[in-house]
């Protein structure tokens, strides 16, 4: 028999050892940027091009991880990485300087989550006890590889996102800490048809409501049962479409339920329906979601990131968008 | 202490249950020809452009696999995908119509490796029972996004590689078969400074030694050990590097080695120094590599696939190139 639950329970408790985060000005000035680790002052980061500007920001995230924990790299067994560029170059730079033993992953903004789960089944297996898992995005290089140089300066509609400048990087593994990961459940990829990329939000929302539809049933939970209900990056139309969703199914969430996108950034800070990029979730969770967590101001959470399956080249030949939601819980432990 | 062992032995026995191949005309009419399942007559499958051309010959590989098993997709637990478009956007659209949790990878060429131990660590950590992986390319798509269309009919050196057009498919798991996935080693990102494009071998042949030298050495294992010790793309010139880096350091490979690019083509055929892409590895180890090991011609290999972690922007911008080589071990199991 096939067991058809997907939910994956981590027998084998595997806990956030430590977590590093870097953003750029915007985010910093946001109304999550003191929780953040390192924000850079300027877009390019002392760099010369986009695609640097985001290793350096995201090399910037791995040095906090492991100068906190104390790890040299060489006590990784792991590196799990993947970004919004072109063949991923931005994480396989930083792969190269490593010298640990690579996975590359890509889940588009749903990339960090994608990363955990991987993680955690690596160290449920037995293959890892300490695994480094990164991912990033930045403004500079989306907008000249997905859509125009930002010195072109193009309009956008409302529902369109700005993509986050960040990177997030986590160390998961075996060592007990205040923070554990329960549980996680890779998303199907589900497609209703939006193949209008200023529309993304829209074109996830689904692949959210399913996920976490997929995740109440099987586990038999309610939203109440979690602190927070967090999707990674519908921003604001996309949410309200995603609640819009559940409803439908009989689900409410309203009071314990946010968005990495909308949190990230203030309203007076120009970024139309609001944040996306691999940065964004990685960077609200590891950093602001984390702090509140130890804090002791949440102790159970449901992280949906969400993830646009397309490219420029799709985009051209006016394809629909597949997308995607992973899920894990991160829970607090101890008093 | 942390077990500083890189090599995976998979506890929970791991078997090939099925696979699928599909190729376009230049490899049908190479000498492992006939060990594909389906071959397209021409570049295009019967489609408009290179990307749905590449998604229709992966579906194409998928569906033997399926069909051969008698496994309609809903007895899948997970769906490990990757190419080398933008995005990996050929995955993501195949894995829209498979309704099945997926992972979207990326490891260059060396993907359908990178897929298969991901696959075993899911199944040993009890996250699946089988898994389904793919990973494609497709030259006219390759040639379009990494250097020029073909219609431009771009001078190149000899030592430049060709892209394979070719799509394969693996279902692992728990059922027994034949052929036993036993071992897996996750590369380390290597990268000796060479930035030119035209060279892939050389940049990869490094990153193929050091996997080796690690694998032998953590499982005190010789190269006579295996029937075939096989490279994923190293092409003619990467090869003879890979041998003379092997010898540098006292291990010599000659009879029982050879390489995924070079086996591709026949010697008529105008490839310069052979195959490559994300379809190389994947085509010939699941079609011409495991109808040797159940015709009992061969029972013991040791996979090692290669992959150049560049993109058009890096190379545009005189990057060097990390190269990445990822192994396992494709066992026969009874008589």
């Amino acid at each position: 028999m096939v067991n058809k639950k997907r939910v994956i329970q981590f027998k084998t408790p595997v806990y956030v050892e430590e977590r590093g985060t870097a953003v750029g000005p915007k985010e910093g000035s946001g109304p999550l940027g003191h929780g953040f680790d390192y924000v850079f002052p300027s877009l390019l980061c002392g760099e010369k091009d986009w695609q640097t500007a985001e290793k350096k920001m995201t090399e910037k995230a791995i040095t906090y991880c492991l100068h906190k924990q104390r790890l040299k790299d060489n006590h990784l067994d792991l590196f799990i990485a993947g970004d919004l560029t072109n063949q991923s170059t931005v994480s396989s730079q930083i792969a190269r300087n490593l010298h640990v033993p690579f996975i590359g992953s890509y889940s588009a903004c749903a990339t960090a989550i994608e990363n955990c789960i991987v993680a955690g089944m690596w160290i449920n297996g037995g293959g890892a006890r300490h695994v480094l898992c990164a991912s990033s995005s930045h403004i500079g290089g989306c907008e000249k590889q997905f859509r125009f140089p930002i010195e072109f300066a193009q309009q956008k509609p409302d529902t369109a996102q700005t993509t986050v400048t960040g990177a997030g990087a986590i160390i998961l593994g075996r060592h007990q800490s205040m923070i554990q990961m329960t549980e996680g459940l890779l998303g199907k990829v589900i497609d209703l048809g939006i193949n209008n990329p200023y529309e993304l939000g829209a074109a996830m929302a689904p692949a959210a409501a399913d996920t976490l539809l997929t995740y109440l049933q099987e586990t038999e939970q309610k939203p109440s049962d979690f602190d927070l209900i967090l999707t990674g990056d519908l921003a604001r139309s996309g949410s309200e479409i995603f609640k819009k969703l559940l409803r439908e199914h009989g689900v409410i969430v309203s009071e314990n339920y946010d968005d990495c996108g909308v949190m990230m950034y203030g309203t007076n800070q120009q970024v139309l329906a609001g944040g996306s990029g691999a940065g964004c979730c990685a960077t609200v969770v590891f950093g602001h979601i984390f702090n509140e967590i130890l804090a002791n101001r949440l102790k159970r959470v449901l992280v949906i990131a969400t993830g646009a399956l397309h490219s420029a080249n799709t985009v051209q030949q006016h394809k629909t968008i597949p997308c995607i939601a992973h899920a894990v819980v991160f829970e607090r432990r101890g008093n």
